[in-house]
């Protein structure tokens, strides 16, 4: 009788899935999830405007809205993305469902099952599970400190020209998981390439206000800002990271076109975003409340930062290679050959911390020998000894496999 | 170099789209919009709720949340449904945004491109979107008064046997849009038809808690209650009608391999439901406020089919014909033939007046004859002059026809 559809057969659980439900057990420190600090959240300033709405307003708030934003915070969300650059006037903005939703919908207005897609290597897990539930093919370019390879990326690109991708997926600030931030010359080349191959850019930007210091806050220009006229890009975005996660909030940024695609597939989707969060974070912009909350998240986030790296500074094995990141939530550790990544995942949740292993985040499902620690949602005090258990898993796996 | 996938390039925007807009205008008096009426939401007890929620639960609502929803609120959704009969036990129960999502995932869980799909004859026009955006066939059966005609749908199902229809999806309580409640025997009938064709049931249950008397009452029980032990049935409901839409949150209550899967869609279409709407929803439930709140909603709506109906009686041309509505929202009229309904809409509107075409609602895209007016969001003072324009357009097309 349940003859299920050739996509969804084909989707599995994955086998870490009941290890990660331990990421919000009480009496484990997390290094897993990809979420902002709990008790960072900007409640007071939620209750104010909460309080101070109008009966009017609040009955709108309970009411559909239309299927591609409420009105008053496509407005002022477009005022705050002019301010940082972006083409919010020739472009249309769409509320979406989190922002995983526009990328989801951007998934589906372009793949076809068999296409391929260029993500970069790693990816976001989001991205990944969007992109494969249209039955797209990814193909994963490697990152260095810079960015995207771009030498390796006009190869894979060349070599595909007959049947290119339809589109190259990227988050050049401040990635997940690897933590990068493009260098103003690699966003240059890699705007010189996609140009050249005549290809669309997806660019996810959802950390790109995360930034610890003065010289990285001058880097975390959107490629959208950038390259608009040169290239075709489809620019997400998330309230997520700047105001909760639990609003469900994100937006697109796109051509006309595509917009009204994007529309159809919204309609039958969810029909449109919850006006009742949306009304909020209307008012959390508007009212400038969001200035002073974004200079405290960045304060805080540096100082997990800096307290994760130097924790790892202290205990990791020197074998253990990563680069330090100037903003956003995560660093992504390259482990020592031979490593059984799952194996010290297993050992460090018995003794209390958990992590998030390489593989979840690689576009063809391959073993990267790599780890993903997020400072984001673990306090101060227990970053060093979180970090301490980690270590002493890695080393024991170290010498285990050295023994053998 | 946009290059659209198959299924998307299709779609097109509605011809009347551009009318349908008019509909939230202040000025026009609207029938169109299945939606609560603005001024019924229960403002003050969310207003209760929000203010009387800890520190550490409104850093919850912030937060992601769990895919298959905020645990408190399964829990409390799970005693509400079990109170109505359904075995909230035995199957498993998602929360999603909006009873449309819940529907879409069932669609791309089953419709592979070209599957065939039974519906009624006439159909929500979300799940008609939903369906065809996973390249659906639809095939509509009619309804009569006690629901869809159960020899057509039994010779449809025979006629389909050699590549039988992935599911059929009904609305058995207060149809939209035609406002139908099955009678316990048509389900019955159902049933044993369906059980027969091993035929997967999607019961959509919007409307079931919006019963106009107590005879209405006992027999809006849903078919996943009565037949659950027979057939497999996925059974979708949704806070927009006895909340807000505002909030995006439905539910399915599904067997656990199909649970398994909508799980692994939903992670990759938004990750989770709105955790701060899910938050207050469960304290509406679990305080039970939503109980009184229900009886005021119930004699409101009752007053405005009242109101409505014997304003059609007053005004409307013997030739429209009509079923009076024994709860929900709506009231499906069939037009005399030759009729120009988008005729008579433009009229309307002209007129300040606004409803929406009976095509809307077919699954196969025809014309049907018919209009639907919900007269669950125009207050009292303006039902009559409402019914009364539209009510003078279909008599001038009328006389215009004979003339002709």
């Amino acid at each position: 009788m349940i003859r299920f559809s050739t996509v969804v057969a084909s989707l599995r659980t994955s086998e870490i899935r009941d290890l990660m439900g331990l990421a919000i057990r009480p009496d484990i420190i997390s290094f897993a999830g990809g979420m902002p600090g709990n008790e960072l959240f900007p409640v007071q300033e939620i209750d104010d405007i909460y309080a101070a709405l109008s009966r009017d307003v609040k009955q709108t708030a309970f009411q559909y809205g239309p299927t591609t934003g409420y009105p008053p915070l496509l407005e002022s969300l477009q005022d705050y993305l002019k301010s940082r650059g972006l083409p919010a006037g020739r472009n249309r903005l769409m509320i979406t469902t989190g922002s995983l939703q526009a990328i989801n919908i951007l998934g589906k207005i372009f793949i076809d099952p068999g296409d391929l897609v260029v993500t970069e290597n790693p990816c976001f897990i989001g991205a990944i599970s969007a992109f494969n539930s249209y039955q797209g093919k990814l193909r994963g370019v490697d990152l260095d400190d810079d960015g995207i390879e771009v030498n390796a990326l006009d190869g894979v690109l060349k070599q595909l020209h007959e049947r290119p991708p339809k589109f190259v997926y990227l988050t050049p600030n401040f990635h997940n998981p690897a933590g990068t931030l493009y260098s103003n010359q690699r966003k240059y080349d890699v705007a010189e390439v996609l140009t050249k191959h005549n290809q669309l850019l997806i660019e996810d930007d959802a950390y790109g206000e995360l930034y610890f210091d003065e010289e990285a806050r001058k880097i975390v220009v959107p490629m959208k800002a950038l390259y608009e006229e040169q290239l075709t890009i489809c620019y997400t975005g998330t309230f997520s990271k700047i105001l909760g996660p639990g609003f469900r909030l994100g937006w697109m940024l796109v051509p006309p076109e595509i917009f009204q695609k994007a529309e159809l597939c919204k309609q039958s989707m969810d029909a449109c975003s919850p006006n009742f969060t949306q009304v909020l974070a209307n008012e959390f912009l508007r009212s400038g409340k969001i200035y002073p909350y974004l200079e405290r998240l960045r304060k805080t986030y540096r100082q997990r930062k800096d307290l994760t790296v130097a924790a790892i500074r202290e205990y990791f094995p020197k074998e253990v290679t990563w680069t330090e990141p100037r903003g956003g939530f995560y660093i992504w550790l390259k482990l020592p050959p031979q490593l059984d990544v799952i194996g010290v995942l297993k050992a460090s949740v018995e003794k209390g911390a958990i992590f998030v292993i390489g593989r979840t985040f690689d576009p063809e499902g391959k073993d990267n020998g790599h780890l993903r620690l997020a400072y984001s949602n673990t306090t101060e005090d227990k970053i060093e000894r979180g970090i301490q258990i980690i270590a002493e898993s890695l080393k024991a796996d170290m010498a285990a496999s050295h023994r053998m």
